[in-house]
């Protein structure tokens, strides 16, 4: 039988990012292309004990149905959580669990956009979130992004061109792939644009809490007086993704239509995570935990930045990102970046190509992207060397 | 802010049934009206054991990121099991594992449906599963469920007049609500039926084990010459549903749009819950388990049916299922079902009105549906005299 499949799903492509982890998962390739956190990042010992704690104590609840919205202490924890250290969360607001922050792209396209609607996103971003959105037919339409955020004259010229513009996503923190943290001004701006023109704003912050250097900025949804931003969050990062855990802070309505979406789509989140990770908040100094997480990347983050720096300044344009995961390197004019791609692929380092990261069709880049978390620091500094070996190659 | 939705959820309703559970919260209410499984049925001393066993040997594979397809070692224990047990999934088939079954009519709905695409569903139908559908925008057609499955006549007549019909969506065994089991014939029928008009097969099969009388009836995919069935297996009822593990099997093009429809909409699966199962079903004895399940549900549907038989047959039409966790019964003509329900419901028992599984708008039906799982043996004594009670109140 030839199947026809739907429109949304036939012009969808898998994920670059995911075609190349399979073109290495030769393990002796350095891995600069993946997202992973540090495996000494997860907080086992605390997980194995919290786990031990729920299957003795409260076994029916972790393997029962449980409600859509989520655990109903895990929101409590959460909602108060956010209020209490980014000042997120009006008594307009309402909060559900998710099954990690991808579903929360999910559920906001599902929630807002027919076929053919505009959502507006930082070009480059984070590809997962750019499929979500294509995978309801939407049309994209890209702002770039600076070293201070996105650019808002072009975020203006793009919300009074397109019509049926839907929302704003952006990732105001060491954004990904770019690296970039929006600057507060910027912030404000956004948010302006968006309640002048009538639209939403999805802020994600997968990796607010990876700071390694400068000042905390406000989240836009902290601005957010006129209930026109959603916010996601996730635990991907400071406790592990493997687990699926994230959480979206909404107006109640939003977050109402959001729940009926959520049903339809998996009916509700694992329970053992929810219960876990309301464990983990109640019972863990996990604010240490994150603490000690970030000594880790800011020292992955340095060791990476420092070898560019000393190294390879002359050959890749970079701004140092403030935290996250990732160090976003533009080549030189001279050369063209998928053959450099290829011959760091030849020397046993993956990289991604920032193509794969552009929000429009034919839209080009001469980036790459660099990730350190993922790698040992001795593999970042093989790493390095090779970039610097293929950097040669040119010369 | 006026907040636009969009076109697909602004026709969609929460789950009537939901609803009801809400309005029913208090504890004093005998709830015939949900279909959680008996806490009986949970395996929580292995349970507590492999959760050990994980944290303590693979502790960073529960916690890391995996692929969107599932675990590997799962998806080989399961595509093994259901060769072996149901005789299902060819060369030409794949599998991945899902978060729950409900995601399995996501992603069909997904990969396959353009918005005013048509599904036709048995009528009555497991509300979750038309939630879904609803939620792309799909136009429902019924057909009637009949006490040996869908009257095959009028799904022919539903083929022939309906344009854009994209797959037929059944649950052949102790189908939800209606009790029914689909026989030999009919399914063989709608085989043929869906071959000769070029649609897909969408065969849910969540209650599928547990059969308490009568002898199994092959599945439609085991019939799959053709590659035009897709099957939905779950753990939720012989497992637990609060770790939300499903898996799909289909021809190897379906799935893989699948996988690409599943990891923009949540990544992959909660690792810990596909480690848990795949240790569940190689290092004890599941099958047993599953016995031992059926024994629980054979004890508890004769209680309630032989209630039904000795009490209320002059009150209550409806066949004794074979299996399952619902009964579905109809009131007499003279009665109004609404007006029945609030009387329950007066009385301290919830039951759902079948017009929340009803597939087309304005479609009714005098029927209720009762669940035996979820309540202790206990209280389906209590629960039927109330019903006896309130079938009294009318003579």
């Amino acid at each position: 039988m030839e199947y026809v499949f739907s429109d949304r799903i036939s012009s969808l492509k898998p994920s670059a990012i995911r075609e190349i982890l399979k073109a290495t998962s030769d393990p002796s390739v350095i891995p600069f292309a993946a997202g992973n956190p540090d495996v000494a990042a997860f907080p086992i010992d605390e997980v194995r004990k919290i786990s031990e704690k729920i299957f003795r104590d409260s076994p029916v609840t972790a393997l029962q149905y449980g409600i859509t919205e989520g655990y109903t202490p895990l929101r409590e924890t959460v909602r108060k959580h956010i209020k209490e250290t980014k000042n997120i969360g009006r008594d307009f607001d309402d909060i559900i669990i998710t099954s990690g922050a991808t579903q929360i792209m999910d559920l906001m396209t599902k929630v807002f956009c027919n076929f053919g609607d505009t959502v507006i996103c930082e070009s480059p971003s984070f590809i997962g979130s750019l499929n979500c959105f294509r995978s309801y037919g939407c049309t994209l339409k890209g702002v770039p992004v600076e070293a201070d955020g996105m650019n808002t004259e072009i975020l203006e010229k793009q919300l009074k061109e397109n019509n049926n513009v839907k929302f704003i996503y952006t990732i105001p923190n060491f954004q990904n792939p770019s690296g970039a943290t929006m600057s507060y001004e910027k912030r404000k701006q956004v948010y302006s644009l968006a309640k002048k023109y009538g639209v939403l704003i999805l802020e994600d912050n997968p990796y607010g809490d990876l700071r390694v250097a400068g000042e905390d900025v406000p989240n836009i949804k902290s601005m957010d007086e006129d209930g026109i931003v959603v916010y996601a969050g996730s635990f991907s990062k400071i406790l592990a993704p493997g687990i699926r855990a994230g959480y979206v802070i909404a107006p109640a309505e939003i977050i109402s239509k959001m729940t009926v979406g959520k049903q339809a789509a998996d009916t509700h989140s694992t329970m053992f995570t929810q219960l876990l990770v309301n464990e983990w908040m109640n019972t863990t100094d996990f604010m240490g935990h994150i603490e000690k997480i970030r000594e880790i990347y800011r020292r992955k983050l340095n060791l990476m930045c420092d070898y560019i720096d000393e190294n390879l300044s002359d050959f890749f344009s970079y701004v140092r990102p403030e935290g996250g995961l990732f160090v976003w390197c533009e080549l030189p004019e001279s050369v063209e970046m998928p053959d450099f791609v290829s011959r760091c692929i030849e020397n046993k380092l993956a990289v991604v190509p920032g193509t794969a990261f552009m929000v429009e069709p034919g839209e080009t880049t001469n980036c790459i992207r660099l990730n350190f978390s993922t790698p040992s620091d001795e593999k970042i500094t093989e790493g390095m060397e090779i970039l610097k070996k293929v950097k040669e190659s040119y010369v």
